[in-house]
Parts: C-alpha cells; structure tokens; sequence
C-alpha cells in the first residue's frame, strides 16, 4: 500500500483502488479488472458521482422486471463481487433472484474466490455444471443451464458489450449497470442503468422491497432504453455545461 | 495473460490493458496506475479516440513554450513511460527539454526501473540527487534541484491535480496532457492539453521541428487554458450528440 496523504483532494476515490488492488493481488478481482474500474471512474465523475433523475427511474424499472420474470438471475464478475458482494446478496433477497457468477478472464481458481466473497457476504450462488451455453468464442459463454442459461431475465453489472450482445441475441431481457451510456454494454441492454453499481444495487433492492409491500401482482414494463440512454447524456452534458464555473 | 479473441470488437484497447498490467507486474507501472489508465480510456473514447481541432492547436502552443522556455523537463511517470517511452525520447530530442523521472507512488526500485525504460528508448534522463523542492505532503515532492526544481516550464503528463497546482504555485509555467478536460490537473495548468498522451507527445516534437526549421526567434506565447478545456468540452458534446445514432 502507498502512502497516500488524506489531505489528497481524492483519498477516498484512491483508497478505493487501492482496495481493489489488493483485491486483485488476492485473485478476486482480474489485473484488467482494474482498468475497467478507472473508466466507471471518469464516467461518474460526469454525473457528479451521484444518482441522476433518469437513472433512479431505471433502476425502479429493474426492480419490477425482476419482480415480473420467471427466472431472473444476478450475473456476478469479480469487479462487481469485490465492490458490492454486501449489496448483492440484499438484492437477492429482495429480489428473489439467483446469483451466479461469471468471469471475463475465468480461471477455477478466481472462480472458487469471487464466490467465496459472495458466499461470506450472504449470497446463495449458483456453483451447478457449466456449459457453453451463451454463443461466445470465449470462457464467458460458459454458464449454469439452470441458471443463466436457462434464465428470462439477467443482470449484468459492468457487463462486456460483447456478452451482454450474445444474450440478448438468446432472447433474454439483459439489465445492465455500466456508467457509460455509449458504451455497446448499455446500448445493447434491453434496459440499461446508467449509474455506479453500489449506488444502483440498493436503489432497485429498495423497489423491489416497496413493489412487494403494496401486494400488486408484477407485470413486465415497457422499456424504452434509448430514452434511458438519452437522458444519461443529456445528464452529462448538463454537467459538463458547469463543470468549468 | 488472459485468452482474448481477436473477433473481441474491443481487442486492440484490451491488448493495451494487458501490456500495461504487464508492466505493473514488472514493476513499472503501480497497479494503481491501471485504474487511472481506464479513466483516460473512457475520456478518449468522449473524443472519438482521435485528437482534436483545439487539441493540436494546444499542442502546437506547448511547442512554442517549450522552445521558449529557458529550462524545460519533462516529468514523466510509470504510466507514460510505459505507454510512450519513445516518444518521450523523440520530443526530448526534438525540444532541448531535460527528461526527469517522477513518480506518485514512489519506491527507488521503481525509479531505476522506470529510468531504465526511458534510457532504453533513448531518453537522457536526470539521475541527480533529489530535494523536497515541490511544497507536498507526498514522495512527489522530491525532484532534483537542477531539474525540475529550477524548471521555468514543466511537462507533466497524466500528472495527478494536487502536484500540478504544486508546480504552479512554485511559479512555474505547467503544461499538462490529460484527456479529462474537468480533472484538476487540467483546470490548473498554464496549458492543458487534452490528448492521448501517445498522440500528444509526436504532434508537439512535430511542431517543435517544423519552428526550428523555420528559423523563428521562441517567443512565450499568450495562452487561454479555459479556452483551451471549453473547445475540448465542446468536442465531448459534440460527440455525445451523435452517440447513439
């Protein structure tokens, strides 16, 4: 560990990669993982690393198509389980959705790890038999047929635009949390959350918690991504309009 | 090294990350260095991965200073020594500028390592004895006397925003390149360039040869740095615009 100064302007924002180097160091989280990170990073700074209007609209959106699918499940790589494990396995309990995870650079080893850190965190993860069931030239097609590859419904946190792709293509209603609205991950997504994932996971738990206490019986929402995708621009560019006063 | 499929859309970015990650194994770059790469990596795609109009206009501004300058350096970190060893070398040569090594989280073995780098790419690099010359509470304070403590202009690539204000306090003219246009560093600089470092570097050593060759007295030229960071706003604007069609 550096010696960073806490009068540094961005300790919090270095401690935190700090922390996901040594989580890197430990196999939970890839070397490459730490490089994704950085770019939530600079996306975030664009919403004032806060929850914009349109994203938290979103976000209720996915607590009811999670609510309203017949088998949803919460699709976990090892940036997400080292940022959010906590939040995860609350979303899964108010969701009710499994979770299982799944690696862009996959070897058993990190596998074993990331889902011990969602198993000490509360998580019930899906450890089943994988098959190549998503059609990717690559170990990501790789999943549980009773889980994603048999699901209606996933969620793909810091999701790779190439994936979340094969899935819809399967015919899947794929939500992503990415904080870059251009990215293909979010234009791809049949609903994109365009917002920080420790911020999103507990925004969505929350909905799923308020949607259950009024009783109504869950029906899939229309879903306008593009819409979704717009306002997170027009967010950054109000943004970025003050960003210089 | 990961498995990545050429077919992968993002393959060239990824191959990137792993050179980087490979050079932090190696000692180069700190693993912290990884994730502040993923920010330039998201501004830049913001850009359309390509320099803009207002950022070869600053570029050819940082060419004029440099040559005007009576003690330039360049200070170079672990990240852009490991991206841009060569280039670092060809504007040296193309600007006069003394080359100096200074890192963020700085241990000695990386200081040789990262000077090693530079000389193998040619660089003549500043191994003086170094003093605590930039007021910080930080290892980044330390630089050598006959270098960037007497510079009268400073190149700091990717440079963090608390030792860019650092430097100009101490009076010193700052250029900095950085794709992030609201970061600190470039809202402190004299002159912010916002560019790919590896794209930078080869423009302003192109107009520093192309003024030499004209034969024209240096003079410090007037320079409009919030003029400077609205024109690249502007271009992220511009291209957000258009983003989704």
């Amino acid at each position: 560990m550096s010696d960073i100064p806490e009068s540094h302007p961005r300790y919090l924002s270095l401690k935190t990669r700090e922390n996901l180097v040594a989580a890197a160091h430990a196999g939970v989280v890839s070397y490459e993982g730490l490089t994704s990170h950085g770019r939530g990073e600079a996306f975030d700074y664009l919403f004032g690393e806060k929850t914009s209007a349109s994203a938290l609209a979103a976000e209720k959106l996915a607590a009811a198509v999670l609510l309203a699918a017949k088998h949803p499940v919460l699709s976990i790589n090892g940036n997400t389980a080292s940022l959010a494990a906590a939040e995860i396995a609350d979303l899964q309990k108010a969701s009710g959705a499994q979770v299982e995870v799944n690696l862009f650079h996959r070897t058993e080893e990190r596998l074993v790890k990331v889902n011990a850190v969602l198993e000490e965190a509360g998580c019930v993860v899906n450890r089943g038999a994988v098959e190549r069931c998503v059609p990717l030239p690559h170990d990501r097609g790789l999943c549980c047929p009773d889980g994603i590859g048999s699901a209606d419904v996933v969620l793909v946190p810091l999701e790779d635009g190439d994936r979340c792709e094969a899935l819809v293509k399967m015919g899947k209603i794929v939500i992503t949390v990415d904080l870059n609205p251009i990215d293909r991950t979010s234009k791809m997504a049949t609903l994109p959350i365009v917002d920080e994932v420790r911020r999103a996971l507990p925004n969505i738990a929350a909905e799923c918690r308020r949607l259950k206490a009024e009783g109504v019986t869950p029906v899939m929402p229309e879903i306008d991504s593009r819409a979704i995708l717009q306002a997170a621009i027009n967010d950054i560019k109000e943004f970025l309009d003050n960003a210089l006063d």
